[in-house]
C-alpha cells in the first residue's frame, strides 16, 4: 500500500484569496493515478486555500480566553470543516471521475487531538475500506481537542501523513507538492540552489527561513519535521513535483523520478 | 437534545431522475431552525434522489454472487457515498447561511453495519460536538457490512433516528417529511382518510400496502417499524410536516403542532 499525499499548493491556487480550486492540475493527476494501474492507495490532500484562509481568520487552535472568542471560533471551525470537505468533495468527483473508488473520510468524524497532535483515531474503517479495493481520501481538516484551553485544532495533511505511515506500515510514502524535492538554499533566491537527492536531517538544510512558506501547518518546515520523525523510525518518504506532467503516474508505476528521499539519518 | 430527521423527500425532489435539490424548502428550513433559537440538535437527513437512484441501480445490500457484480458494487459504492456527500453538503451549507455551527459527520466514516444494521457505531465524536455546541448532522449513506454475502449496505436516515435515540437518550425526537402524520387510511385514495394523533402499533393502519412508496429504505412501513421499536423501548417520537411553514420552528419551541405521535402500547 502506498500513502499519497497532495500537496494543497497543487490542487488549489493556495495564493488565492478565496477557496478556488486548480481543476486542471487536479485532472491531470486524478488522471495519472489513473493510468498508473495503482489501487492500493490512501490519498491525502491538503487544504490549500480551502483551508487555510478560515483557518487563520479564526485562528483555530489558538488560545480561547473569552465566551465571546470561543462561539466566534466555533462558528470558524464549522465554516472552515465545511470548506474543506468542499475541496474534498471537488477531489473524490475528479478521481471517479477517471473510475477510482475514492472514498471521503473526513478527520473531523473519527480524530480527536491533544494539543494539535492525534490523540486517538480508529483506523478500522480505513482498513476495511483498503481491504475491499476501495481508496480511502482524507485530508487536512479541523477537529476537537481535548486541551480545554484551545478546544479544537487542525489537523494538516502532512501530520495525517505521519500518524497513518506509523500506524500502517505503508510500503510507500510519496508526498506531491509543486516544488522538485528539497534543496541545498532556496531556489526562488539563489540561482545556485541544487536540488539534494536525499535528506536525513535538518542539517542538511541551510535555508529553512525561506522555505516557511505562509501557511499555518507549518510549511516546508512542519512538513520536513514530520518526515525526519518518520524516517527516525526507519519509515522512508519521497518528495516529488505532480505539478509536473508525468512524474506522479511513474512514481507509482514504482519507476525513480526526481525528487528528494527523506531517510534515516 | 432533539434528533431532528429531515426527510429526503422534503429537501430533495425525491422523484427527480437525477440528484436534485429542493432549494426553496431547505432554505425555509435552515431559517425556521435558526428561528427557534435551539441549538441542542442532532439532525439527520435522508438521502431522496442523491441517493435512491444510484442505491437502486448498483442495488447496494443485495447479495454479490461473482467478482465482476463486487466490482460494480464497489464503484456504486463510492458514486453513492460521494452523491449522498454532496447532499450533505448543501444542507450544511444552507445551515450555516444562518448561522447554525452544523458539523458533518458522515456514517461512512464511522459507521459498520451486520447485515443491514448497525454493528458499530462510536459516537463519543458527535457527543463532543454537541458538548460543544455544534450541531451534528448525519445522513442516509452507504457503509460497510461485516457480512461477506453482501459486504456493503444502505443505512438509512431512519435507522440512524432509531440507533442514535437509543445510544443518546434525546429529550425528544421529530421526523420531518412531506406528509402530515399517519393517517387511518392512504389519503391519496380514500377522501374520508383522517390523520392519527397517536400510533402504537401496526394494527392502528389499515392501508400499509399504499403507504410502501418506492424507497429502498422502506418507506412508510419500514418508518414506522424503526419508531414503534423505538416506542417499544419508552422513546416516543413525533411526526410533522416540515413541508408546511412555521411547524418546524414551532416544534423546536416545544409547542403541540399537526402530526402523530409514536408511542408505547
Amino acid at each position: 500500500m502506498i500513502i499519497l499525499k497532495l500537496g494543497g499548493s497543487v490542487i488549489t491556487r493556495k495564493d488565492a484569496t478565496k477557496p478556488t480550486l486548480d481543476p486542471v492540475n487536479l485532472d491531470r493527476i486524478a488522471q495519472e493515478i489513473a493510468r498508473s494501474g495503482n489501487r492500493k492507495l490512501i490519498i491525502i490532500h491538503g487544504a490549500g486555500s480551502f483551508g487555510h484562509l478560515h483557518a487563520r481568520k479564526y485562528e483555530i487552535g489558538s488560545p480561547i480566553t473569552t465566551p465571546e472568542e470561543l462561539e466566534r471560533k466555533k462558528m470558524g471551525f464549522t465554516l472552515t470543516q465545511n470548506s474543506v470537505k468542499n475541496l474534498n468533495h471537488f477531489v473524490c468527483h475528479y478521481l471517479l471521475n477517471y473510475e477510482i473508488p475514492a472514498v471521503a473520510v473526513p478527520p473531523s468524524s473519527f480524530i480527536i487531538t491533544e494539543n494539535k497532535r492525534i490523540k486517538s483515531a480508529n483506523l478500522e474503517i480505513v482498513e476495511k475500506y483498503l481491504e475491499m479495493g476501495l481508496v480511502p481520501v482524507l485530508y487536512g481538516d479541523v477537529v476537537m481537542d481535548t486541551d480545554e484551553s484551545i478546544q479544537m485544532a487542525v489537523v494538516s495533511g502532512d501530520q495525517l501523513v505521519n500518524y497513518l505511515s506509523k500506524e500502517l506500515q505503508p510500503e510507500r510514502i510519496i508526498l506531491g507538492s509543486d516544488v522538485d524535492g528539497i534543496y541545498d538554499s532556496d531556489p526562488k533566491t539563489h540561482s545556485q540552489a541544487q536540488l539534494l537527492e536525499e535528506v536525513k536531517s535538518m542539517e542538511d538544510l541551510k535555508f529553512l527561513e525561506g522555505a516557511r512558506t505562509v501557511d499555518v501547518t507549518g510549511g516546508m518546515a512542519g512538513k520536513l519535521t514530520e518526515l525526519l520523525e518518520l524516517a527516525g523510525k526507519g519509515i522512508e518518504s519521497e518528495l516529488i513535483n505532480v505539478g509536473c506532467e508525468g512524474l506522479l503516474e511513474s512514481a507509482l508505476k514504482g519507476e525513480k523520478v526526481r525528487g528528494t528521499i527523506i531517510s534515516k539519518q
